[in-house]
């Protein structure tokens, strides 16, 4: 007879195929956290806690060999147990019920050894866990491919130089390579924050019913000596961290979320580091500006109306993605209000938030490895662009040239109505200026016209790409010749 | 030979069965959002264009049949398309590429006008808009009927005597029927906010490229006399309308994001007033509480460690929906800032969002009824937890009418020296009055012990019910005898 | 003896002027609702209530007189009443306490009619709903002095050619008309959902200890007969309404916060609404855009660092407003979660937020007032930057024309090809088509040129323009004249 | 002659004095970071940048110490800056016009070098860096007391017997101990996250108008030979940094956002543990609960309303912290999409916020010291509410006593039916237990009875207690009789 929960998955069955979230669709992450992907880490976490047990003597090892034999993900009908949670309001119930009918299938006393002492909590929890640790170093990787790439780049453009901008418009000049450095910075942020968690140690979650592990001592106590209790519970955290790869927790955390709320940040902060690389794509990308171009692939891009568009899509999906993660990581952080030894709902509300950030930072992480290793730069349109403001991107230098002799404020007043007077005139500010007395008194004709090149103006831009890529100082000679 | 777009489902593709969100798995608004729906509605709105183009006489009438038969989800490969959305940051290219396939293997010149003079996002947002209304119907119904069930229990219990609470404290009496008709009014007003959205109508999207609707004027200028462009275009829209049962927009609103934002102020808002309910329900199923209690099912709400308990499982699957669903929905409202004609990202964002937030307010709504309809009420708890704070529950009665007496201030002052004593001493307030000359003096034995009974303060609670409920008001007599 | 509330304002005050908050500083809202506005109405709701009573003979007239002309804000010492807001966890308990000592001062009797029967949520909600409403009328008249100015915009600019653009590259042509139109139709989207929520009427808030009006029910009692309980409620909260000119509310709303998430959901929206229009224009400001340009004034968008920079500071203001009030307008939703008959906390959270997002958003109107009376729009480079694209442009229209005789996938890879060779070469994308044969066999040399001319594909811009300001339908021939 | 931004702050200016967020008023954090803290704080930004260019020799001494004089707050009128800060988008432009003004009334010469190569930015960026410095010093003090008094209430109640409770229903027995340590626990995960930020240090910001720091080199090689560029930017950090207190940057961060983003994040972490403080006072001082009290103060948690109540204040502006930071915070991440060298908006959107979250969170952690150093425990009603459960509490323990011989399923069926009868009739479920010859073959009636006691039944509840303060393990025999 055919158990409810082990029914076979039903063809009409909705699913979520990616459809909607192209930023992960195909991505590693996506597998890493999906439904099955989350089943099989909560078997995971039940074998490793009948295999912990085991090491300790209060479980057979033969049965905690049977149950991690009989833990896999395939065996068991995922819309069987999805549709059992809402009995449970959490799919461990079901899953226990399942998995110790299918150990007691091939031995019948192994089955009494599933989720010995155990609760919900600690399984999906585990599960979480070991979900979230496999997320994050994929994650941790594609950071750290970005990160090469934009170093590349920044190595390469350190003297390209570039409008820089502020509040939309053109300011003074900068270098593409110290705009590229500065994404790198931020992608290594991100990845040290991932780094960090990881380091940390995400953790098991062991607590029993109400985090006082009774149930644990209690199975243990009839299975044998257990000793003085705090000494068996640290060896139980013990195995079960090393059964699982994961890091011991200094106190069951079923109703204090700290490596939640951690992982909620992180994922938050990777999210806004790569989407400010993506809003600054778009920025240069735009038609008027044509500065970076997004690497091309047959078919990318492309437009369902119009043939010559080449669409920014790979930043497109990266902002798609920051646009979304930071108010889930709120929901998630705001989730520490997790009232009594368990909340009720407050843990509920994790479990899709978590994934859902997981696989969209993901998704972003490993899309971006494709923009920023394949960005095209033009330097040609980036000096082009500059005729757009022309000597006025050096108005502040020239101001400042001037100040000594004039005074700051009206050497700035100055340079105000010489700009107001070449944008309306159309005549470049060289020549209004050069039409100032108290101008000419003070610079030669080719001293004004160096002063105005942008390509002298770039201040610390290259210095600071040296710095940020972690390169010896470059020769001043050098240096100055950029 | 198989187009990668036709290839068939593996079965190691990831997928979501719902396993982390019970509070929707398997409630009908799962099947009406998925992406297979969704899919399906991107086809019926390309049909749907094509058919209305017919009946302007600028497609051929059997073309449109033909795209009509064909655009059944069921003949798409939804990972293969799902995968294809990555090269293009959306969906709907690959589709169209797919369905123009599709209908040429059936009619080669039908595929001619298969998204004729369109653009993604018409096709997207208009499917989008499909959905949504089907979702939003579901919903409509489930409030109705969560209203009906309240209704019925404010009905019952317009007269149960219960604790008012105020700051987590026993505050003064109040009765379970204005409590009950209270929920049903935050529902009735989810209810009405739906409608308005419905009523309103969620819009078709039809821009063209940019917003212009040019693609489409040109194409029907190729096919024949278009006159008037203005005239043109109000009878596509309308045409349009019509044949999805959506509404025609003044403007395009590729940029324009108002209907969407609509719809996730609506959800937030249902899934807060559900989420109400749910905190209050905890409240009071509280093992120390007890005054409701969920509805019993077989194996509902039972523990995996603890064989004693009922865990109040609907209650918190509406919770955890309410926790996650405002955060999501301010995600969606900040997509307003879409820039320029169609943005790049802010739009992109917007899909999965909106599909969770229908998906987790409509299973609440479905979880809702179950709740409602079952709720077990336990009037004797309630009387017996008004002795925790004993005729202190109607300190403020006795100081009200002692303050024409003694005056507000003093006779307050009584009251908090008496409570204090009642408290420390263990004695009943009425019994610490009654030693007080300052009360004896005004109000005889008798007296006080009726101004201390609890039921007779509940002040207007049965009349409010009455008008929340539009019933007739009840005769004097009977209403003072409660 | 000077009481600790009538102290006078301690110069060192921590205060807050603005200074962080540009978009509101100074603007009429900021009035509207700061904290002695917020004072003066709760002050206000006292008054009104006492003489609410009064009309219904359960107050003396002349008591509730001397109440109403001592609750004037500037009798009270605004810092001590929030310092003794932390000993209740809200400012009512300390503000009764001042108001009845000032009452006191001037009669004794009267005092004892202050706050008679209520509670501090009937307080401070009804004075929520009193600055509220005064602040989203400010609102509502900025909003229409936006469209106003808009519409004008879009009237003048009808047929104003411009780039369409798309996920940040030139699309299609539009018309710098139909964008100003749909930014009208937002700003007319808000201005109606402020009138919803301002005709349905803010409620005044009147409950009592536990929204029962026992206290209130029970003074009555004891100043006369008050007859049938409800109707003596329905008198009350129509004479409370009267006097506030608010709107009664069916229930008590302590605990069921319908008003709140209203106003929540309005100004989330109107704040998006403006951001939109913001990121608009800082995307047409950018130097290599230069079609509109903020409003020039004296000093404004001035840099502390650069003489030529004219920053787009209304639109960056607006859009700082838009990233912030919808995370707040969840944060408010959220707060319908609020347990039993008053929340200990999520009612707390709503005031600061509330009044926050009415600061924020009537700010920004009201910036957003300057910003499109006074928008300077430079057809000249809209058409200049046309040129970028130049044919390339209208690729959509001239594959639809081919479609017919291609066929449209040919048609439309014919012109991708084109495409690509016109961007590679950089020859004009008609002299690439006119070595096209395909093309040729097909079109003359005149036809082609007139296709490739982007004024002559804007669609149904005009029409459109027309139909969102209500006018009539222009003539054919001048309509196509554009 | 009177300049705007010197005339008097009006007596009718609107201000926030504290009186909607009773969790900060008079609080220190408060004056932390007001209005004036900010302004001193960029006073402090100025006269230290002014300083650090004097030690590197590009400003002469006596300007800088006259810079450093004439930078104080109460010389500057901190309406007027707010009401200019409108023409800019920030409060800088104007601040640097009056800061010139003052300094020249005293030396016209130092008035050349105030904000000397600088940009708006660099000065509100490090004045944001000094005031959230300061503002996490003082949370991070209260942090520490918060746990220290929580570490001593473990410790006092590390035995006291009280039950677990999950999703709202007690579970199994616990210890108060261990609650208090759990709340500690996350307190210090709070304290060290604060640290990590500290230590790691804020950053000043200096970058100068686009972030090339090209302003700062300019005016240092016109003051002199400043040798090669990188490190002359390096020294003037350093020096920069050493004048603030602050830490130096790798790269400038105008658009760089990660240390903004980092203190959101600490924030809303800090906010949510003590959220979790606050639900769980709140849970436990339920009237029906009643197993702690908040510290009573004269005239603390007086209602305006109902003589006998005590409300839990402090637990209340806890939580409205609690739901007000993490949404905000999320506004804060979400500023990283901040595009090109500034953004025009997503800079702008950050101030407020982020002095919001501060004084939230700062006020909260002053507010819970007094919470947990006052807490009352009532070990008493803890164990009189264990009789609600009595045995059901621990039929877990049963259950496991009893699966070795039953086998796990039916000892559990076993349970649940005698719960169930125990539950109906009212009979205490040893007895029900007791007439059950599956059980009474396998225990005796005194076996049975102490199975029973929930006393016996705490687990490692002190072993965790232990580990979570640091103590050494208590001898064997003392635990067991626990």
């Amino acid at each position: 007879m055919t158990h409810p929960l082990d029914a076979h998955l039903d063809a009409d069955v909705p699913t979520d195929s990616g459809l909607l979230s192209p930023v992960r669709a195909g991505t590693p992450v996506e597998a890493a956290v999906c439904d099955r992907a989350w089943l099989q880490a909560m078997l995971d976490a039940e074998a490793a806690l009948a295999r912990a047990q085991a090491r300790l003597g209060t479980v057979p090892k033969p049965a905690a060999d049977v149950i991690t034999r009989t833990a896999r993900a395939d065996r068991f009908d995922l819309r069987a147990l999805a549709l059992a949670s809402r009995e449970t309001a959490n799919p461990v119930v079901g899953l226990v019920q399942a998995l110790t009918r299918a150990v007691a299938d091939r031995d019948e006393g192994a089955a009494e050894y599933v989720h010995r002492g155990s609760t919900s909590q600690d399984v999906l929890d585990t599960g979480a866990m070991l979900v979230t640790a496999r997320a994050l170093r994929l994650l941790h990787t594609d950071l750290h491919r970005v990160g090469d790439a934009l170093g590349a780049l920044a190595l390469e453009h350190r003297d390209t130089l570039m409008a820089g901008r502020t509040l939309a418009l053109q300011a003074v000049p900068t270098t593409f390579g110290l705009k590229a450095a500065g994404w790198r910075e931020l992608v290594l942020d991100a990845a040290r924050r991932v780094e960090r968690v990881l380091d940390g140690g995400l953790p098991v979650s062991l607590g029993g019913a109400a985090g006082t592990l009774a149930g644990y001592l209690e199975y243990a106590a009839l299975d044998g000596e257990v000793g003085e209790a705090g000494d068996y519970l640290d060896r139980l955290v013990e195995a079960f961290a090393a059964e699982t790869g994961l890091a011991p927790a200094v106190l069951p955390w079923h109703a204090l979320r700290t490596p939640v709320a951690d992982v909620a940040a992180v994922l938050a902060f990777t999210a806004g580091a790569l989407g400010k690389i993506a809003v600054d794509v778009q920025s240069l990308t735009r038609t008027e500006v044509g500065e970076v171009t997004e690497p091309t692939a047959a078919g990318r891009g492309s437009s369902s109306a119009m043939p010559h568009k080449r669409n920014p899509v790979l930043a497109t999906l990266l902002r798609a993605a920051a646009l979304q993660v930071p108010v889930m990581a709120a929901g998630l952080t705001q989730c520490l209000l997790s009232e009594d030894e368990r909340s009720a709902g407050a843990w509920h509300a994790e479990w899709q938030l978590l994934r859902e950030c997981l696989r969209l930072v993901g998704g972003a992480a490993h899309t971006a490895v494709e923009l920023a290793e394949g960005l095209e730069v033009s330097p040609r349109r980036m000096r082009e662009n500059l005729a757009h403001s022309g000597a006025q991107l050096v108005s502040e230098r020239i101001a400042a040239v001037l100040a000594p002799r004039l005074g700051k404020v009206r050497a700035k007043q100055l340079l105000s109505d010489a700009v107001t007077v070449a944008r309306e005139t159309g005549r470049p500010l060289p020549d209004v200026l050069g039409d100032e007395p108290a101008v000419t008194r003070l610079l030669g004709v080719g001293e004004l016209a160096a002063l105005c090149d942008p390509g002298g103006y770039t201040g610390g831009a290259g210095a600071l790409v040296d710095r940020a890529l972690g390169l010896p100082p470059a020769p001043t000679v050098e240096r100055d010749a950029a």
